[in-house]
């Protein structure tokens, strides 16, 4: 749910995507600001909206609870207006120490990532930051279930890749390749199909991680 | 961790806790503004920051992983600076859907909220908010535990308030009363002492809702 307060307008990222420093700060989070427009059935919205929209669905049907964490901002100054909302004027993105999605599924909690690639082959461990690693891996010996929802935006494919195998690339990178080739990700995870109600049922690939956890 | 970036100042909140418009906004998030200094081993924390602290505690011990979630903002406008950090220059608090902590314990779900209250001898309802209460019912519906963590001010003490107890009153609070009395919450509820590491050993009663569910 959005609230917009008195003269609110909703902010576009994509109006400032070329901009170096937006895109240092919000690459990781507001995700695919340069989809191609050949769409098969997710109509452009971007990997992060089409996941949110699968919540709602999940959430509306009862079947699981996962919501995307707001943004971290450090609050420097905020101005009091007689009469209206409280204004910040002055505020900086932080580095979040945690992934994006967490939530309640069958009794089990998941934590999870959405990622994008416009590689063919294989995923680059860039994508990750080393905090969102070490999270994943602090949740998973809790008995959470982790791992990342990867899309490779060229063929429109969207898979799970379980958290083990990040993190078996992920301690390799210095002395091996710093990518997840493709291959091993079809092996070893979950290929997810667009659907209409979820429109990425990635809780079917969850089901297949619990029963392998 | 927090991250300052250059001319980055945190933003205090108490300076401008007797403004109305952002008591209204961050009241149900950053907590505690009118703490008696009359301390016995909390030391003038509020109660967010001593749960933050006991987190922290928490994660650094291997023992659970339970983080804050960010104030959500809706972002209108942003500056970005050559060579420097992009600058938020407009944006407003919004209402959160969830509850302010979760995370993952001993393979279960946690979700809660931090409440206080200066009342004496019971514990008021307009504390929470519907959405809260909502996101609760639907977490424990798929097997998540969740409670507040309630402190009487006036006497600096701790209970853990089960959601089933909330649940209870909220749904007979427009034929019945508007608050839960404390003895209710002592009865049915768990209380918490002071400890050094962590602060707030809240874990402990959640042992105790583990058990129970």
């Amino acid at each position: 749910m959005v609230f917009h307060y008195p003269n609110g307008r909703a902010y576009d990222y994509h109006k400032n995507e070329n901009h170096p420093s937006l895109v240092n700060k919000v690459n990781h989070r507001s995700i695919n600001h340069n989809r191609s427009k050949t769409i098969y059935g997710n109509r452009g919205m971007s990997l992060e909206e089409e996941i949110n929209e699968s919540n709602q669905y999940y959430l509306s049907q009862g079947i699981a609870v996962i919501h995307k964490k707001p943004i971290p901002i450090q609050i420097v100054s905020v101005d009091y207006p007689k009469r209206s909302a409280a204004v910040i004027k002055e505020a900086y993105f932080k580095q979040a120490s945690t992934t994006d999605y967490n939530g309640v599924y069958k009794g089990k909690y998941l934590d999870f990532e959405a990622k994008e690639t416009t590689n063919i082959s294989s995923f680059p461990l860039r994508n990750f930051h080393a905090h969102q690693v070490e999270h994943m891996r602090a949740c998973q010996k809790q008995g959470g279930i982790c791992f990342t929802i990867v899309k490779f935006t060229k063929t429109d494919e969207l898979f799970i890749l379980p958290a083990d195998l990040l993190f078996k690339y992920w301690d390799e990178q210095d002395k091996s390749r710093k990518s997840i080739p493709k291959s091993e990700i079809e092996q070893l995870g979950y290929k997810l199909n667009y659907s209409i109600s979820p429109r990425i049922p990635f809780l079917k690939g969850v089901d297949l991680l619990i029963a392998n956890s």
